[in-house]
């Protein structure tokens, strides 16, 4: 009998997609959409979502494992009635790093260069002619989160030139990033960086966290890019922090309220660049191949790779 | 008595800023601005230009090195009476392939990204969510002109994950880059890329030579980035191929004529991003250094390094 991946992600008109990806790494599976009124829920194996309603997959009595659809699972830990027993696995894909690696290094780049000016200037047809004071040499970026994403990010920005340090829960050995772990470290490590990188999970202790103390303590004119989740920016004290110089430049791709609403003044700040949640989205059909492998894995007895920590949180 | 420096480059406004820069690696230097009424010509020894007016620099009898304040010496050999038996030193700063590195990296992460499409949303706050494709791994840089620039942004763009290439007049040997050399070889290496990057010195051969011709030959989607001299590329011709879908994008920095005026259709194209000749400029600290060390060099009759070539036109 064919196991079924019940999918929750990308909305209903995704699955077509996702079954093509799946079609093609694990053709012995069944896929169907998770409001599909003719599925069993007894007949679901295994579940790949992004935001199930509360409630919903402690209702699937022979589920054995919970695939998150990114990297990011705080929209499935944030149900209360999750079967908490089950592993957990969040999306890991080796492209998803890169991808990361190489919005980190854009958004650090437009930074130094100022092209959120040059952007405007373009919009008004103006050769807006600046000299450029810095190389990529003489800023150090600041990575908070030394996880999948982050270490590969530092890697790709050590690469580009940038001096690069790391903020994590516990110390690292990267080849030439010097690592600060835990809150003690926390304010010394952003009395160093010129930019920092925000590649934090959500939880408890990252909610809320880039907001107005953070952001005294950071040298004035600090470039912020914030690719983590929504839940940990204060967009107005980020707002606050680049009029009065504080920030001198800010790139944010994610935000507490998804889309961001048409009226948010983020939209128009002439020192930020908005992008829609796009720094690391590996393609279905990486993500297809990644989920397919940990099935194949786990119907071997083999452990799961990149398991959620009920525990740590992350 | 000391040397004199006669300098036009940045406009008389900035020569205080020269003098200052002069003051700090080259004391003994005495620094004259190009149009000043008091000037003896029979008392300048060296000259830093962009853009003399032609048969000025004849006219100074004494005069024993030109320095260029670029990296293109195009606009001094335009001079029909420029003393061609004096050396002619291009500007060389490490600082200026870093940042040039910088530019090429930050313009093929753009284009990957689709950079200039979230930038027209962001302008109409519009949350403009799009998946992407491909990561750096997957698309070819291709860079034509592999001299001190190509060079550094070879090795940055290849950091960062891109498979390059490279075209030049002649084979090179660079680490992990194909090397193709010359006309005959141009179309085989067109075929291969998907992001082109210019960087080929103005030349009577690079003339025009971005343009509806050349443009046919690249794959259907290709990306452009042209950082070289505005001389070298048909700007209609780009948005035509832009239009056409034959290029799916563009990142120009360099044109024709600079600025570029506020009516150019340029300004609008929706997957056109516009520069405002910024890719790399060394600050002017940096270049008077340049300057300082290639005066040393030649005060102590040593070989001064990155000479124009009257006969290879570069
Ligand atoms: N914008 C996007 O498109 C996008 C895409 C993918 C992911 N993301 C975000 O990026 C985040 C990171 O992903 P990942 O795969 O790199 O996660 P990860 O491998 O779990 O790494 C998380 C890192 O954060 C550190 N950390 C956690 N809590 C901390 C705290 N309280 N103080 C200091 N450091 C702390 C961890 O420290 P230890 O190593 O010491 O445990 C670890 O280095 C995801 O959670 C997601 O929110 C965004
Ligand atoms: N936008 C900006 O801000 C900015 C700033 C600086 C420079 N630039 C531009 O960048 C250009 C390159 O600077 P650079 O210092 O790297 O120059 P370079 O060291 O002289 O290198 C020029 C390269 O172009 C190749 N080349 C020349 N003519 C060619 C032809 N007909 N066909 C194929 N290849 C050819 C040369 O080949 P060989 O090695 O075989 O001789 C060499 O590899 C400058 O000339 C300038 O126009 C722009």
């Amino acid at each position: 009998m064919r196991q079924v991946l019940v999918v929750k992600s990308g909305g209903a008109a995704a699955l077509p997609e996702w079954q093509a990806a799946f079609a093609a790494c694990a053709p012995d599976l069944e896929l169907r959409w998770w409001d599909d009124p003719t599925l069993d829920p007894a007949a679901v194996d295994f579940a790949l979502v992004w935001d199930p309603e509360p409630g919903r997959l402690a209702q699937l009595p022979n589920l054995k494992v919970i695939f998150g659809s990114g990297a990011g699972v705080d929209a499935i830990i944030a149900d209360p009635d999750l079967p908490r027993h089950l592993p957990l696995v969040r999306m890991g894909v080796e492209g998803a790093a890169q991808r990361m690696g190489e919005y980190a290094c854009w958004a650090a780049l437009s930074l130094l260069r100022g092209t959120r000016r040059l952007a405007i200037a373009q919009a008004e047809a103006r050769w807006d002619y600046f000299e450029p004071d810095f190389t990529a040499r003489e800023k150090v970026v600041g990575i908070m989160g030394l996880g999948v994403m982050g270490t590969r990010a530092a890697e790709m920005l050590g690469g580009i030139g940038f001096p690069v340090i790391g903020w994590s829960r516990t110390p690292k050995v990267l080849p030439g990033v010097e690592s600060f772990a835990g809150d003690a470290a926390r304010d010394a490590f952003l009395a160093k960086a010129d930019i920092l990188v925000v590649l934090l999970p959500a939880t408890e202790a990252t909610r809320g966290l880039i907001a107005a103390p953070l952001l005294a303590r950071v040298k004035p004119g600090t470039g912020l890019i914030h690719a983590g989740r929504g839940s940990q920016a204060v967009v107005d004290d980020v707002l606050a922090a680049l009029d009065s110089g504080q920030l001198g430049g800010a790139v944010i791709d994610v935000f507490e309220q998804e889309p961001l609403p048409a009226d948010s003044p983020a939209w128009q700040h002439p020192r930020l660049t908005v992008t829609p949640h796009v720094a690391s989205l590996p393609s279905r059909r990486e993500r297809a191949a990644h989920v397919a492998t940990c099935i194949a894995a786990f119907r071997r007895g083999d452990a799961l790779p990149n398991l959620y920590d009920h525990g740590r949180g992350y």
